[in-house]
């Protein structure tokens, strides 16, 4: 469904400060993380920060935070990591990568509003610049928090998780990830969403024999040989478990097919790729037995495998948070980043401004008074006494 | 099924006239077609003619049938035809093509045994260079023949039937395909094979709608809606069909199946390209009909269409031949050049040394002892008194 973007034609006036958010000096871009949140998240969105490309961003980032006297600041490639060493009793990591998704003919960033309601619209807006900015602006104004901080501003988090800035920086400084609680902010709606299901990819391959199409009988098809294999994903009913509270959706579907050799030949090899997002109660191996048990009697290659996340909200600190920012948790469906810090020991859960339907969407966009909220929220909390 | 071929890696002595059939003037090939049938197989094989690539061969044919007197040659791109004029009561056309499938190192030719009997291996011996070959050699020959011949060696026969050299041919000189009978050397073990099996092609598509493979259930997925298309194709049962006392044997299958967007969507569209091969006693309509029939429900779109033949045996000048050459007619499975003659109201057969179902195959191979045969049993026929 296609929501109409009412005065999505228009070009309302930009805010004052939104000019001065992103000036160029020397052909490099400034930030200044004073402005409004929102105005932040314009200036980075219209920084182009496709993977592969953050480098331009994460320098006016470093630039913006390297001169801040409260921060340790640590870059890694394009990773940036800034720390307050305040000595508090606690530590918190609050992460948010800067890579986005290609382009689609959607920046620079449009204002629009929706049944009177001002957005901000534009590839990175919901996923997840929003979020970053927010960071980005409490991390520069909050000097004296109640716990003490370590933000992580990354790359590559759009690609094989191989490439990421936090794989990275988890092989060489381990160290900076130790806390007591990390909050992705990972676009949720401004909503606390604990732990995210797994994912998986498997192909599911058949094989037949190939021969002259005009002498079909000679060969064996291998693409009617995975009949059985879609009509086993179409009967396929997902299932709903509850983990810690939370209930997880799953989806085992097919993502790709592809078969044959040419328009004259019959096929002797087709191949349908699964992807199985699975709950965070079943290891990964398990996960990876349920596939292989879907599809028995059909070879079955997993080629990708990520763990789930349990929610993590159990912990006091953790509670305390979700007290603060006042919100019902919700359970994560897509796999975040949330998993690596989980399995590295420390509780996570995204709180982020953003729909995540609207994720890698064409009309990607996000409400402005959910950048606000957010921005609120999170200041209440790393400043409450 | 892998026939195993004894002495497939010796390279056995060539025979003695085979280096004089290839030799090279100024660079360019040049064909004695006074040797063998079998030699000028070899000769024409070595001279790697890949659609697209056939000027070179083209070339040596022109440079050896140009000088020989009893016959009128006319060069169109890469196709060359050669008529006697010698006012006979018949005339019949005589025909083949002269590119390959490409290669996959299986060039150049070699000479193996497969149980005790000598074979040429290689690619093109089989479709149709065995068969063209022998044509050469009865061209150069056959200054008397006691009916009027059309020879005609064409390009572009191995891809869309829109850029064959005789489309082009037919288009600007129908008159150069007038005759009482056609024969095509096409491979087909030294049979008389007669009309051929239509073919059809069409795409069956399935629509869905795409969304994170994280939320599936805000998607719907189109390659798990073609599950009953590839049902459908996995049950179909294929008729035989008597058509003049021949029976042709039909066949429906997938050639190709595509879909997916990438590793994280729910993908909007699915194709599933199929082949249906149908007996000549159906018209083209009648099959489309016959393939949207099957996949009732389902968009189906018809993107290519070659009608079949019939037989064509019942003529007088036919019958005479395939007694003259001893052979039991049989259906053609395969959709031929024939089909185009059929159209022009000339009635045609296949008629050439080498097993069709070895066509296009890595091991393509075609037995010495075919070629000898069908250059006796056409040159018999063609002398006949």
């Amino acid at each position: 469904m296609h929501t109409r973007l009412s005065g999505e034609r228009d070009r309302p006036p930009r805010t004052k400060g939104r000019a001065d958010a992103l000036d160029r000096l020397d052909g490099m871009p400034t930030l200044d993380l004073s402005l409004s949140a929102a105005d932040i998240t314009r200036a980075i969105c219209d920084i182009p920060s496709v993977s592969d490309d953050e480098r331009m961003l994460a320098d006016a980032i470093e630039a913006a935070i390297r001169p801040l006297p409260h921060l340790e600041v640590h870059r890694d490639g394009d990773t940036i990591v800034a720390r307050t060493a305040l000595g508090r009793a606690q530590r918190v990591v609050i992460a948010g990568h800067i890579d986005t998704v290609p382009l689609n003919g959607n920046l620079p960033t449009r204002d629009i509003e929706i049944d009177g309601e001002p957005f901000i619209w534009g590839r990175g807006t919901v996923d997840m610049k929003a979020g970053t900015a927010v960071q980005l602006k409490l991390a520069a104004e909050l000097s004296d928090p109640v716990v003490d901080i370590t933000w992580i501003w990354y790359d590559h988090e759009e690609v094989e998780a191989s490439r990421s800035g936090l794989t990275r920086l988890a092989a060489t400084r381990p160290d900076l990830f130790e806390g007591d609680f990390a909050i992705l902010g990972e676009p949720s709606n401004g909503q606390v969403e604990g732990g995210c299901n797994g994912t998986l990819r498997a192909v599911v391959r058949t094989h037949g024999r190939r021969s002259h199409s005009a002498r079909a009988w000679m060969g064996v098809n291998a693409i009617h040989a995975a009949a059985p294999v879609l009509a086993r994903l179409a009967a396929y009913e997902p299932q709903e478990i509850v983990v810690d509270g939370l209930a997880y959706r799953e989806g085992l579907n097919a993502v790709r097919v592809s078969g044959g050799v040419a328009g004259n030949v019959i096929p002797d090899l087709c191949e349908v790729e699964v992807n199985f997002r699975f709950a965070p109660s079943r290891s990964g191996a398990e996960a990876a037995d349920h596939v292989r048990e879907v599809f028995d009697g059909f070879e079955v290659e997993v080629t990708d495998l990520a763990q789930g996340a349990r929610p993590g909200l159990d912990s006091p600190i953790a509670q305390d948070f979700v007290r603060a920012v006042g919100a019902v948790p919700q359970p994560k469906y897509g796999w975040t980043d949330v998993a690596r810090f989980s399995a590295l020991g420390v509780p996570a859960v995204n709180y982020g401004p953003g729909d995540p339907s609207l994720a890698h969407h064409d009309e990607e966009r996000v409400a402005v008074a959910q950048i606000e909220s957010c921005e609120r929220s999170l200041r209440a909390w790393l400043t409450a006494g």
